[in-house]
C-alpha cells in the first residue's frame, strides 16, 4: 500500500472509532511508548497516554455522528505524517490536524488537534470537475 | 544544540515574526519545495506556499500583541517535530500546533494549526515547582 494511503486509512480507522464509540479501537490506534498529545476544542491541552485516553472514554460514552470529509494525508518523514481533514456533525464542520508516526509497519496517532473552521466540505466523496481550476 | 531545542527555537522564530509583522522572517520560516498548509481558526484551510503566505501577509498587516507561551517540542522522526504551544493575546490564549520539518540543518514549518482552548499558561516563564506533581 502507498504510504499515504496508509496513513488515510489509520485516519479512518481513528473515525470510525470515533463515531461507533469504540474505545478498544481507540486505545489501539494511538501510538504506545511515545509521548502523546491531544487539543480538544475549548479543553486544557491533554499530555500522555493516560490524559488522552481518558478523554476519549468520556467522549465515547455518547460518541456524536461524526463524520470525516477530504482527508488529506501530508508525509513529514520516512515514518511521520499528518492528516488534514474536516470533522462533520449535522451542520458543522471542524477541521482538525492528526498526525502520526510509523511503528512495527502500523500508523499510529500520536496527536489529535481540532478547532473551527469556515465553511463546510464539499457534500459528495467523488472529484467535483467545478472546482478543478 | 539539541534538536528539541532547535525545534523550540525555530517556533520562537515564528512567534518573533508573528508579532513583530515581520513578512520576510515569516516568509523564511515556512519550508520551501514541500506541502504547507495553514489552519488559522474560522478560516478555510489553506494549501501550499502562496496561500499560506497571503494569508500571514494579511494578517502582519496589523500584528497582534501575541506571545508564545509553554512550548513544548516532540519529534516524530529525526528530520520531523511537532510543537504545542499557547498564543496568548492579551487576556485570551489560543493553543497552536506547529509542524516542522528539517531541511540543510534548519527546521521549517510546514503545518499550524490554532484554535481554542480552555485557561491560560501559568504566568511566569520560569518553571513553577508547584506543578512538578
Amino acid at each position: 500500500m502507498h504510504l499515504a494511503e496508509a496513513v488515510l486509512f489509520a485516519n479512518e480507522a481513528f473515525y470510525a472509532a470515533f463515531a461507533q464509540g469504540d474505545i478498544r479501537g481507540m486505545t489501539e490506534l494511538w501510538a504506545q511508548d511515545r509521548p502523546v498529545t491531544c487539543l480538544h476544542p475549548g479543553w486544557e491541552p491533554l499530555h500522555g497516554r493516560e490524559q488522552v485516553l481518558a478523554s476519549w472514554q468520556a467522549i465515547l460514552r455518547q460518541p456524536p455522528k461524526v463524520r470525516c470529509a477530504s482527508p488529506q494525508a501530508i508525509l513529514t518523514g520516512e515514518d511521520s505524517a499528518y492528516v488534514l481533514c474536516y470533522e462533520v456533525v449535522q451542520e458543522t464542520a471542524l477541521i482538525a490536524t492528526n498526525i502520526f508516526v510509523r511503528q512495527n509497519k502500523l500508523w499510529r496517532m500520536v496527536h489529535h488537534q481540532s478547532g473551527p473552521t469556515r465553511g463546510m466540505p464539499a457534500p459528495a466523496a467523488a472529484p467535483d470537475p467545478s472546482r478543478a481550476n
